[in-house]
């Protein structure tokens, strides 16, 4: 990056994945840029925010030069195409493996993780037995993607970490979480062996270490959250 | 393409946004294929399909040299990025547009027919003046978008037609049908003067009116379903 041309600013939230998810891309591509992180993303979101964002008034949004761009998966690919000659590609070159790769990061959100919320939040132990039943099949599903996009190399992206390895890598923190909290080991020796040595990996290389935040803070975070909410709704759960 | 060294295959319905979505594109590129279409999606899928795409089991799924690339958004990216030598460029070539492009393309399928679609098959007056409002808050955001994408020109793209008007294209003859069969005029001269005019001059050009299939055809196809789900379920409405 051109220092002193290009002014990259995150609007974030620490605890988000989808914004840790961010930073990964831009500690990999060792972009520099200033953290601005949302007080309130609840009650009170500010007005960069707001007028950043206004279709969907979420984070992680990222300005470039003020222009801003929005949702988790693009800003990465943003990042990869906008910043190409700084640090290493994110996208493989290859057009067909480029559309797995795009295929899989979609999958990681809308099936993985979204069935591993559901479990979490489940008011029933049947919800939740019906919740992981489903998130445990997409673990299986992508053990074997896996296998095929790193072709056994250590990364998803090969020798190399890549735009997947980014995806699956925000959500590493919670993965953590869920197991001290709910109770869910998502990968394991077991089921998933592959991607339980690749969590490992990716948590020890710098450039995550640097980003990825600590599970006790995360925890504490939670909890108080959960504190917060059981106060204002004495009928809330978790 | 080079013919002879590249072989396509289409699996598609003839009736999906998402399946014509594809067949503009590869109409637009100039690629010839072989479409391959389902008999019956909803209780006999091709053997072809569930190998092809065992994850999500839809349609579209192009088979390049019999390589599978699913998802339709997917899909249109792959065929720009494979064929980038054959006809014209869909995606924009700079970074902020692409990402602006693509931020559209998902609003396009997750706001804005989501929307109408449960406009079309709201069970109540209530739920279809909640679902509408929302659809026509999506026209209003969309039509602004195309004033900013298409900076005053004809189409999404610019001067010629590009990966927004291609996914969007998919979707107009749905349209027509929602006007004829439901009431819903999506777009009209009030509240989207720009994206009316949009939808005539896109469906004029001959590439499109090419893969556009009838609206007559398709209302017919609309009705038979509907007869045929109540000949199931008496209680069944569409």
């Amino acid at each position: 990056m051109a220092e002193g041309r290009d002014e990259l600013k995150l609007l974030g939230m620490w605890t988000s994945p989808f914004v840790i998810r961010v930073k990964l891309a831009l500690s990999f591509k060792g972009l520099s840029y200033e953290n601005v992180e949302e007080e309130d993303l609840y009650y009170n979101k500010s007005e960069l925010l707001l007028k950043s964002n206004p279709v969907h008034k979420m984070v992680p949004v990222l300005l470039h030069n003020g222009k801003p761009v929005c949702e988790s998966l693009l800003i990465v690919q943003y990042i990869d195409e906008a910043f190409s000659t700084d640090g290493p590609s994110l996208l493989p070159a290859e057009p067909y493996e480029c559309a797995m790769a795009r295929f899989w990061a979609t999958y990681i959100d809308d099936k993985l993780f979204a069935s591993a919320f559901q479990a979490s939040r489940a008011k029933t132990e049947e919800e939740k037995a019906e919740a992981l039943k489903q998130t445990f099949t997409a673990v299986e599903t992508l053990e074997a993607a896996f296998k095929e996009c790193s072709k056994g190399k250590p990364f998803f992206g090969g020798d190399s970490m890549g735009y997947l390895d980014i995806v699956l890598g925000g959500h590493i923190p919670l993965v953590y979480v869920g197991e001290v909290r709910h109770g869910i080991k998502l990968f394991d020796g077991t089921r998933s062996p592959l991607l339980e040595a690749w969590m490992e990996r990716f948590s020890a290389l710098d450039a995550a270490k640097a980003i990825l935040p600590e599970v006790d803070s995360l925890i504490e975070h939670s909890k108080a959250k959960q504190a917060r909410a059981a106060a204002m709704d004495p009928t809330a759960s978790n």
